[in-house]
């Protein structure tokens, strides 16, 4: 089974609004082992909704199509599909209904919103439970159309809620992925390294992708079940983990800072941060994670060398001996930051983002990142900058990266409580 | 003029990352008066990519593509628009010199990188300023491929540094563009107060869009020279700023944490932040702006109850008495990072970002915010949960966003040094 996506609107094609319901479909759809080559988008113009649906039937067994299902003129996904199928119009009358109450309740008719309950004849008809314009499906000659609304709040538990279940009638395979995350090394490095497994694995499939300063390897399986599925997963995960062993930082981990909250909660540990270049970047992330309370106690943003003097209790003579951004600095922060804090983990990272403020000796992208949990300690220097790439923000996110590492390496050296 | 825009990339195809590149070059065409019917995504699959080409190819005059340029076996994108003209590769000598020089330093060779340079005989190159792989234009009995590297970083500044200036050869008209930058009332309503405005205006043009919690409306000009331009935009400009008033935070000012750093570096202020339940975002949009260290002191991410008593000295009493969400605790922190830090304003962020941790009484959204300069205060209680998106992200960022504007309000209040 192969399925397109046509996501329908202006305002997505000009550029107005950003296509997330694309992004999400494409995911479910490989998730229910539905094969997708392409996807389109097309404006609010009936001829050309009406071309990209015959291309789109020619070359698929199904099409999704999001947007044009509203109550304004413009909206003209259902009537070209009809028309294109050869069908008239029907009213449905759960659709009807639900406007009907929302109108007695409002004690206003809205003539244009009675039109969202009219559905083309032999739809099958996905209640909306968000807003009025009820989702479709229409097949003939063993070609399924599949309508949804375009507002993703809307599309979204639709597809989750109803549309999954039409499409898993009669199928019997499950698709399973796993994600191997990995730090500390590129995305061509990684291809090398395992280019004979991705090029030799077909189901399951292994494949790589890029994130900003970390690689992700997927492995997904097709199979009759979960269980069948992981079995075939396992001795491709384990031949990835034997090359790569230690850059291997999780495995369905989603990021490396849910990662770091993951494994300071299973330890039972606590971290506080000092942080001088990354400017609370590392906190925001940490602190994105529900739950991130319970593990993370706080943290101290020291861009000035006064707050790293008067907060953290570094000492003058360090700052002046070997200034600010230094392995000497960094490790009294993070003892600093620690004690004040009374955290298991203290965390610090210091160093020159750029694009300014670069000298000969510690030019732009100089960072120390220093780790203390008192039986256990690690400081590091490292350049970040890598000579392209908006220099301020890759040596800030990089930093970040590290500092999560080292927090990672940190809390597995601990003894759990 | 017609273009199709085509994103190349099995990660967007298959929805690992959401098509941004899509939405940034359909507004940047509009801008320039080129019209776009379709945009397409497809994969890393030379004969789907060959037959997408070929479809564009016969709807517009131009096809943009995005992605597939890159140094692995799948990025296809040269080699494939190469074959359909029918011409060969040779090397881009610019683009070798940047990554010989790249591999002198980490002294290495990486034979992949080198794919890089190759492109197609006959075509305009775009250096690429921020990675390796070089953008290319290729023109062949009045069609033309405009190739662009995926990464949204380096695919934005390549876009607007060289490719707006190679589309728009032999035009000698300018376009101008000016952002007004809005918070505090919802696109539809912008939309609403100036539809009028809108849609009578063609030449300058207005329109709207929404980020995540703001909104922009963009006036366009069409001219001779920019002077003209700015002629014709100036009394659309006053139409706007009488109808909104206070709501604009600012003309041109990219985002509003930039706004902030430009306020307090005119009026020599500096600024201190304490944040709870927003973990250091707000300090790290602020320090994400170049130049922020001489207006940003320093921060305090107090995340538990004990940091907030005993570094930013809230009482005891306060915290018991109303809660670590409260006006009262958010205005004891803003003077207690002021004071600790020494800045002139410090401003604070304590709420319940959820999902969990909400009461009756103070349920998810819940967000307290305080601003003090000494002789200037302000302190506020939101409720930033909209009831849908993900919340614990929107609470965050609208209370971050919140705080911005009250900063500004702030600095505007204080008299300059």
């Amino acid at each position: 089974m192969n399925a397109e996506i046509l996501c329908i609107g202006t305002e997505i094609l000009l550029g107005d609004i950003v296509n997330t319901n694309g992004a999400f479909l494409a995911r479910q759809l490989a998730q229910l082992g539905i094969d997708i080559y392409h996807q389109s988008v097309v404006g609010d113009n009936a001829d050309r909704l009406r071309d990209a649906l015959r291309l789109a039937l020619s070359r698929a067994d199904m099409v999704i199509t999001t947007g044009g299902l509203g109550p304004t003129y413009d909206d003209i996904t259902k009537k070209t599909v009809a028309d294109y199928f050869g069908v008239g119009m029907v009213t449905d009358e759960a659709s009807m209904r639900r406007i009907k109450e929302f109108e007695a309740r409002i004690n206003r008719t809205v003539k244009s919103n009675e039109l969202q309950a009219a559905v083309p004849e032999g739809s099958t008809v996905f209640f909306n439970e968000v807003g009025f314009a009820p989702g479709l499906a229409l097949e003939k000659e063993g070609k399924t159309v599949i309508m949804l609304p375009g507002p993703p709040n809307e599309m979204r538990p639709m597809f989750l809620n109803k549309v999954v279940a039409y499409l898993r009638r009669g199928s019997t395979d499950t698709i399973l992925s796993r994600t191997v995350h990995i730090f500390g090394m590129g995305e061509s490095q990684v291809e090398e390294t395992l280019r004979d497994i991705m090029t030799s694995c077909v189901n399951p499939t292994v494949a790589p992708y890029a994130k900003f300063g970390e690689v992700q390897v997927r492995i997904s399986a097709k199979a009759p079940d979960e269980e069948a599925a992981m079995k075939m997963i396992e001795p491709v995960l384990e031949r990835i983990r034997e090359r790569l062993g230690d850059l291997i930082y999780g495995i369905d981990v989603g990021s490396m800072h849910n990662a770091v909250v993951m494994a300071l909660s299973e330890k039972g540990l606590t971290l506080a941060a000092a942080e001088s270049c990354t400017g609370g970047k590392l906190s925001a992330a940490i602190t994105d994670i529900p739950g991130a309370s319970k593990v993370f106690i706080g943290g101290v943003c020291a861009y000035s060398d006064a707050v790293k003097r008067s907060v953290l209790g570094v000492s003058a003579r360090t700052l002046k001996k070997y200034g600010a951004v230094s392995e000497q600095t960094a490790s009294e922060m993070a003892k600093g930051i620690r004690r004040i804090a009374g955290a298991d983990i203290g965390i610090s990272i210091t160093g020159i983002a750029g694009p300014d403020g670069g000298t000969a000796e510690k030019p732009v992208g100089t960072v120390c990142i220093s780790v203390d949990s008192g039986g256990y300690g690690e400081t590091k220097r490292f350049m970040l900058d890598r000579g392209y790439g908006e220099v301020r923000e890759t040596v800030r996110h990089m930093s970040v990266l590290n500092a999560l590492s080292m927090i990672l390496k940190a809390a597995k050296a601990n003894k759990p409580l």
